[in-house]
């Protein structure tokens, strides 16, 4: 029953998963623990298993065509699926997965933006093609190794949206560009002691010429990305030719 | 003390954080929950702030230069890193930083084959530069997204590196091709009900034709990597070529 007099949260996350003890996890601790015990989005994380119908609550069976492994069965996510998200849902279902688009900030920032999420954990050689078809599922990948499965993916995903609803972070970060945010890696940082291990911290830093400053840190931030990460370097320099032109 | 009569984990990780409480976390359930039990890793999380040294227990301050946000003191991370890891530690120190290196699956591998890892979850506008340098922390990236810190990260790389680790998946699991190990996305999976909604599984697959299922396979996976991930289809033809050449 839904309490009329309480506000809905702002963003809500259903996952569906093997391992719903893993839920919030990380994720009750810290800025996204305060924000889901103030109510600024709710977490559900539903049993597949609860939606198996035969006695031995099975979820998953042999690939068809052979191989090793087991595949997730599209009957029994389908269920689980339509119990936590009715058609007219308006939240994006994902699933998370390697075969997905790779995660950026652009999408955590539009998922923010947005009603929710419906996150479904694949386990085991993954999940049947016709229920990412016929549910629509958004397959997303957070990067190009193989986990054990979706759950700790789904982690990543809800820390990088929850930071960005509105009053988690605080008004001290808000406004502020980071990584990503401009395209480019940051510069390095650095606090006191003035001296660590006899080095000090960059002269430039501590003039109070906040002009040279500025200039400093773009240059080494264009430094580093060019050394680290070639591929966002020239996507960064194509975007500056584009807006210039 | 340790008993000289248990052996000692294959793979031993520390992680140095300001929230100890995530861990194991999702990590304690399911194959690697029953491999920590095992003894098959270990796992060592350790508060940073009990290496602060003011009555405060401060472990970060303004960032030289100005700007907002705050950034971890290199005093205090270099004494909780000597702390559990002494110089002649073989281990590799990880930061989990989005300016770092993205991690691939051969860095997986490479780490689930050594001794362990200690990992530093950044917090806050990032860590001192010079306590990088000084320690050898190799940055590593899990995506191109922003994080409330670098704890979901740790978690993240736990994960990939445990699931390889000797008796962790099991025997059904051995010797498999799988995402990115072929350099291609996977093929996508069918399993029973053979009409899932009135939808098929592809004829092929059910033809007993082991020839024509690989086929099948192998042209989906070209198809779905090239849709999906030209970078990596790109790099795939370009090793064919060079190992035919």
């Amino acid at each position: 029953m839904t309490d009329a007099s309480a506000p809905a949260a702002a963003f809500r996350a259903d996952v569906l998963t093997l391992y719903p003890e893993m839920f919030p996890g990380p994720l009750g601790v810290s800025l996204a623990g305060r924000a889901l015990a103030r109510g600024t989005w709710s977490l559900t994380a539903t049993q597949i298993r609860d939606f198996a119908t035969d006695r031995h609550r099975t979820v998953d069976d042999t690939p068809a065509g052979g191989g090793p492994g087991m595949v997730m069965r599209p009957d029994v996510l389908a269920a689980a699926i339509d119990a936590v998200s009715p058609a007219d849902d308006p939240r994006p279902r994902l699933l998370m997965s390697p075969r997905g688009a790779p995660l950026t900030q652009a999408r955590v920032r539009a998922l923010a933006a947005g009603p929710g999420a419906v996150i479904l954990c694949g386990r085991f050689e993954g999940v049947d093609e016709r229920v990412i078809g016929r549910r629509g599922l958004e397959e997303v990948s957070i990067g190009d190794y193989v986990l054990s499965g979706g759950e700790v993916a789904a982690l990543v995903v809800l820390d990088a949206v929850v930071r960005l609803l509105p009053g988690v972070m605080g008004n001290a970060a808000s406004g502020h560009t980071e990584s990503f945010e401009t395209g480019l890696l940051e510069h390095p940082q650095y606090t006191r002691p003035a001296a660590f291990e006899g080095e000090e911290i960059p002269p430039v830093l501590l003039s109070g010429d906040h002009g040279k400053v500025d200039v400093w840190r773009r240059t080494e931030a264009l430094r580093i990305t060019r050394e680290r990460r070639p591929d966002l370097h020239a996507a960064h320099v194509a975007g500056k030719s584009r807006s210039e032109a």
